[in-house]
């Protein structure tokens, strides 16, 4: 039996799903692999890596019992099965990969996917859900970020004879406790098995690529099909535990170094705003108070037109982001908005890909969510901290665009704000802080810290306004030394936006 | 204008909904209230209280309006706004107040309900929505709970006159961009305003309690509303604060010292048990092979049937648990049961309700959960350990009971087994694993720690199988030093009660 765990160039059809194997083969093979398998459960437990499966493939193609033989060896605390079935209304209406985001496996367990993902590419969308704008390249990004974010995917397809799928489907048909298993849309794949295999074709070549392979288990003959999938798993699991180590043993863990390297921005977009702009007092209170009118007026035609929105508020500390926030949410219905405050990530946040807390979050269509601080943590306070690898804050501008991309694709209206005050004005808020009793709650050593680390701090923010300023969802710099000129600017920018996006 | 802020024995009907403050009077009250209250959500924040406001009242009574008067002076970063509508799916597969239990605040925030789990007591179910079997106990207890284990709840009726509902009704209806809002339920209420009036005093009066008292808001008016509100809510926080701060200074923080009370449970049923059973192995293959085959048989009809099912697995260190788990599920499509450890708790976990993190779990119609170890341990290693209060722990016992009977109650079957072993085998095992290199990661100096606690743990599960064993989820004990035995009961048990369960 061969080792073969991916498609390695060779086309479904020649892929031969007949292949057998013995009892006497099959136990020998099963008793070792399993063993091995139950051994790697713990391993990458240990190691804290997240096991992702997924089963796709021909209709009775077997899925549900070559997920019943794997899980025998897995200690049924660490993993999780999960159907990919009708879309719910809360995925409905959300962006395409919200529901798969929401079920990643914190580091350490083994999540299971019973279809997946590719269901789109296979079998089309639910009526009413929400479509990837680019599916093969979307789902490729996700899967591409879960992996060099320490993930492990591993992607099998199980391959079924057009003789074996019929004679399947017509057992399944004739037993009154299984008929109900079986779908008109699963005998008309089998009646245009060829074009299907065609099309199936096409999904694994254009989703197969070097951070997550396909492998074909061939599947008319489930002991055959058991033990190419055991292997396929114990395989990708090893592999994984291998690159971890590999990369401590390489010092693959270095942080921060780059942080202080020469700038690399030439044109500081930050160096050129014009911190002296102000707005009087009276024409403040006119303009706001006739922006929020406006804003309470969109925020009911968002709910009925179903557009959704997310506003990112980032900013020096002290720049005013609080004050910029209330009055921006001051006028909307509280049951159409929610304002997400991100800190330090807690235990459970730390336990997954630095965006699931994010994902968490995105709003649904009709509503807001304001992010106060965002996913820009992780080319800001990690990569000036060193809370991540250099590897992972520079690859990150790309894996932010790509999410940013799936959220505008998807519908929602992406507002992203920079607070931006000069140091001096700084000192003087924290002084004003430190010195007045009711604000000294504001103020935190930590915020002193940071402000050590000014210029650091300005090199990354300037990379990222370069980096992460998409025609999609581009950044907007607040000059935040005068307050009142930084929340008309805000809030303003937040009415044209909708406005320009409703009906 | 009147500081009460319940009902003080006024009959709904002696309450004036027409009741009116002047222009600056409201000025005034709302400017000093308004900072009082900003204040007073930073202190909760601090002193890490949860506080839940429910609105609740005659339909038109203007409840959106008053949650936007008074969220003007929270910090949009720590309170949240939930309506409560149509139920979803996930929702009505489960017991009611599931969903108000996901949607609990955790330490520290505020959450805010527009309608809330009095709405089965005021305008009946959703289609297809689980009920509550007896809702007025069960919502008592539930907020019982949540007030004595350090949250605070205000509900806040509000009240209109027969009059100004009918008006603003009208008002609603006769404007396009409004007249989604009203429904013919709505006019129905306000012409049947006097029978609906006695039915909502019945509520008032059955659901207010000592824990957690009704504000009547006299609503005609919205400047009175508003500062009665608002009058209501800081008074509710400020009395949350002080008790807080008197349970500090009155040692009301003590903890464990009961655990080495003299025992109080005169007949151990522990002390009765027959360790010495066993099955030889030829038979448990037999019996384990046809109860695997039953409850695979079994699972299926649950699903068919809707019928959900819990397992809750508790016992000694080494007793056995994981392998009688793993036996019992390994029959079952994984599509179907979620096998769900708890250690101690994460700091998402530690900031609720020590019940949410299993509420989370609570297995939806035609699943199964099986809880490996669970909220029992409020009641030994909380207890033995001293994680929580002397009264915490005493307490939980109702709090258990209440809660499982809601889960049979909503028709889960709750199965808990107590796996039993003596202090020489456990002796045994802790040997065994050091010994063998394959096992030693089962064991931990905690698991050695909690050896030499063994007395005080042996009253504690005493004292826990006396006090929760109820008829709707008794306790079975599971003599488990011989494995075979222990494993054919679990599986028996189980088969036993699913069998009887279904249809």
């Amino acid at each position: 039996m061969t080792e073969k765990t991916r498609m390695d160039n060779k086309m479904l059809k020649d892929i031969k799903a007949s292949r057998r194997l013995g009892k006497k083969d099959y136990k020998k093979e099963t008793d070792s692999l399993g063993l091995r398998i139950s051994e790697m459960q713990r391993i990458c437990k240990d190691e804290n890596i997240p096991v992702t499966i997924i089963f796709e493939g021909w209709s009775a193609a077997g899925k549900g019992t070559r997920i019943s033989s794997l899980i025998r060896f897995f200690d049924p605390r660490g993993f999780e099965v999960f159907t990919t079935q009708k879309t719910t209304e809360d995925e409905q209406l959300r962006p395409y990969m919200w529901r798969f985001w929401q079920r990643l496996p914190a580091n350490g367990r083994i999540h299971i996917f019973d279809r997946s993902w590719y269901q789109p590419l296979m079998r089309g969308y639910d009526r009413n859900e929400a479509k990837l704008a680019d599916p093969v390249n979307d789902i490729k990004s996700f899967e591409k970020t879960l992996v060099e974010n320490g993930g492990v995917i591993i992607k099998l397809f199980l391959h079924v004879s057009v003789r074996e799928q019929e004679k399947r489907l017509n057992s399944l048909a004739d037993r009154p406790d299984t008929a109900w298993r079986v779908s008109k849309s699963d005998f008309k794949q089998n009646n245009k098995y060829g074009k299907t295999l065609k099309e199936f074709e096409d999904m694994l070549v254009s989703t197969d690529h070097e951070a997550a392979r396909w492998t074909v288990i061939e599947a008319d003959d489930s002991r055959f099909a058991d033990v190419k999938v055991y292997k396929a798993v114990l395989a990708a699991m090893e592999k994984a535990v291998q690159a971890k180590h590999d990369a401590k043993a390489t010092g693959g863990e270095e942080t921060g170094d780059a942080a202080a390297a020469p700038g690399i921005i030439v044109n500081s977009r930050l160096a050129k705003v014009d911190l002296n702009q102000k707005i009087e007092r009276q024409e403040y209170s006119l303009r706001l108070k006739s922006a929020q009118y406006e804003l309470s007026r969109m925020h009911n035609a968002m709910y009925e037109q179903r557009l959704a929105a997310a506003m990112v508020f980032e900013g020096w500390d002290a720049a005013g982001k609080g004050g910029a926030i209330v009055r921006t949410v001051a006028p909307l219905d509280p049951r159409g908005y929610k304002v997400a405050p991100y800190g330090a990530p807690n235990d459970t946040e730390r336990a997954h890909h630095y965006l699931w807390r994010f994902w968490n979050e995105v709003p649904k269509a009709g509503h807001l969510t304001v992010y106060d601080r965002s996913w820009y943590g992780r080319v800001m306070v990690e990569r000036v901290e060193g809370f991540c690898k250099t590897a992972d804050w520079k690859r990150a501008f790309g894996e932010i665009n790509d999410f940013e991309k799936q959220l505008t694709d998807s519908g929602i209206v992406l507002l992203k704000f920079w607070l931006h005050i000069d140091q001096d004005e700084q000192l003087r808020r924290f002084e004003l802080r430190t010195n007045t009793p009711e604000k000294t709650w504001k103020i935190t050593d930590e915020d002193w810290r940071n402000r050590d680390k000014w210029d650091q701090y300005l090199e990354a923010v300037d990379e990222m306004l370069f980096r992460t300023s998409t025609d999609y969802a581009p950044w907007t710099i607040v000059e935040a030394v005068d307050k009142p000129f930084a929340r008309i600017k805000v809030i303003e920018t937040v009415r044209d936006r909708l406005q320009s996006a409703l009906k």
